[in-house]
């Protein structure tokens, strides 16, 4: 017997409920029946972005919004400001640089977090940027950015601030109005505990503007022809209906929980996965700015990353993430983000020191665990 | 109780096998477990688009496989003809204008059907022709386009034909590599039975040199990208991982049909419903190019079309669908596309007539479904 188990940063396990909601028979979408299930969806991920701006739900990956964030608020030759301290950080740059947008990099050493100190200081040296595009998690580095200090030194230019929070919303905090972010980016699969396979995107009166200007040429995610659409509770194309039939039952478990409750429990589980790491004698990726949805530990000398997480995951079920891009075979990831409880921790934290032994590394036996449930007790 | 029915093109009613397959935990994208399944359902899709060359799959509704055909086959300035007969070749046209590709409009007749020879003159006439859109069955008029006859005529030229197959791929018969279809565009809530949230696209060598040379700017849609991650069994972003596995039941269920024998079951539903149609005094809307995949018929006079459809979902759960674009209020469509049965199409004739009676048109009861017997008996 093997059981299955996943502690991926995306995608994150599904509840039952959405299991089940997944597998009903499918409805027409120009219906007034789909029509009251989008209405509900919509102001369900309102209150997720915490947000009075319309939320549009995009058929397509995380990187569709991302795309849609780009050509919705640019024009061919205008200049952006990508904050580059990761991949995720890096396909803001490529996305720019494939709609002939000047992307000027601000790179972040992978692991750490930025001064927003610095960012004042590229935006009064550069100008006409009209955009800077960030990361709320980067999720191949474990790190969380400050989007609320960012934020605030964005809003005292003439640039808006677009965030990536494919990984991250949900999960840690993100309040779009009141920090001032401008647009905001999701996807299904990290946070909201869907399947992949939906998009999110929401903007400002600020980045509205842009969208009027925008002369990026696009259909398929044109906010234009969405915004027309959602006015009449509807979509420009054919939508995904089964994932937003399933985005409200993830809708009606975050409001049961609450926001606070659910970025307090991510808070807890990181602190506990956290310190399990560092009883293992591991070193923490990110130290100073460590994401409450995943943590990475580099993994020790003598120990090949690559076969260590192989080993979780075909012999014992239990999948975890490698590195990624420059940090592959040097990192592992344990996700704690979405459907994930205190004992999911634990069963991880438990194999990876199981597959640590058969490996040779040293250290002692159940010392992870007993950290992490410490943590877990208070 | 009322029990629902969906007779709509698209989305088309899901197999139990495939709720099914939707309601599993999911798995990671970037596992062998994952890489097996990818392999398996593009393996199954190159049977059904009949084509040994690769075929794409998007994490996008069909819309959004169409907008991959013009910006990787194009560049601005180019020249394109579009045949536009319906809704969805308009989508062509407006496709091309959006990315600033010079559409060249064959209007067709809203219900009818092309002449290759009127196409041949176009292509005569106009050079520079880059490409040709197409659709192959316009779900907006129940018209299915000779493609066969159509690609004939292209492939003598310098232009590929493309082929909007969303509505009618795995429904009537597109054998792309025999009769020289270059891009074939499909999508996953038609005749594969899935739900919506895929979307497909295949090219031959012909329009790969195309691609080669495209400037339009694009990423997600990028289908360099793609083949890079397609000859390692991955996707450049990530891939809608239910649904890619709830193809694969799919592509089970149609391979044991078998491909011919499932042509010949929507080919004799067709049969039935237009019979019926003519039974009931009804006019069909594309008698000389009928459809297979669904019927449109002309709401006959002093009947609203529009209380028609809504009386057949709302009061009885039968959901049809009325008329698109200009046809809106004018037209009613059954769809016989996917997982239907002979005696699906039984119960919604009997519903059509059941709601007419109330409505007042008069007809003799029990004439369209006794018509639809009869060619079902056959």
């Amino acid at each position: 017997m093997k059981k299955n188990y996943l502690l991926t940063p995306g995608p994150t396990p599904l509840p039952p409920e959405i299991c089940e909601s997944l597998s009903r028979p499918i409805i027409h979408h120009r219906t007034p029946q789909f029509q009251a299930i989008l209405k509900e969806a919509e102001e369900g991920l309102k209150a997720v972005f915490q947000t009075k701006n319309d939320v549009f739900m995009l058929a397509s990956s995380g990187t569709g919004a991302m795309e849609a964030a780009v050509v919705n608020l640019l024009s061919w030759g205008d200049k952006a400001l990508v904050i580059e301290g990761g991949k995720f950080g890096e396909r803001w740059t490529e996305l720019c640089e494939a709609y002939g947008i000047k992307p000027i990099v601000l790179k972040v050493e992978w692991g750490k977090g930025l001064d927003p100190a610095v960012l004042k200081e590229y935006l009064n040296k550069e100008h006409a940027i009209k955009a800077v595009f960030s990361t709320l998690c980067e999720t191949s580095t474990g790190v969380t950015f400050d989007i609320k200090a960012l934020a605030q030194v964005v809003r005292e230019t003439e640039a808006v601030l677009v965030v990536d929070a494919i990984s991250g919303l949900g999960a840690v905090d993100l309040a779009m109005d009141d920090w001032g972010v401008d647009v905001v980016v999701c996807g299904s699969q990290k946070g909201l505990m869907l399947p992949p396979g939906l998009g999110f995107i929401s903007a400002s009166k600020k980045a509205w503007k842009l969208v009027e200007e925008s002369k990026c040429p696009k259909y398929y995610f044109d906010l234009k022809s969405a915004k027309k659409a959602i006015d009449k509770t509807d979509t420009p194309f054919t939508p995904a209906i089964g994932l937003i039939i399933a985005l409200n039952e993830a809708l009606k478990i975050m409001r049961s929980e609450g926001l606070d409750a659910i970025f307090k429990r991510h808070k807890k589980l990181a602190e506990a996965t956290r310190s399990a790491m560092l009883a293992l004698k591991l070193e923490l990726f990110a130290p100073d700015a460590a994401s409450d949805a995943v943590t990475a530990a580099k993994v020790p000398q003598g120990i090949d990353g690559e076969k260590l997480v192989k080993a979780m995951r075909d012999e014992y079920g239990v999948t975890i993430a490698g590195g990624q891009g420059e940090m592959k075979g040097k990192l592992f990831r344990i996700a704690h983000m979405g459907y994930i409880s205190e004992f999911d921790i634990i069963l991880g934290i438990s194999c990876l020191e199981k597959v640590f032994k058969k490996m040779g590394y040293d250290f002692e036996l159940g010392s992870g665990v007993k950290a992490a449930q410490e943590v877990l007790l208070k």
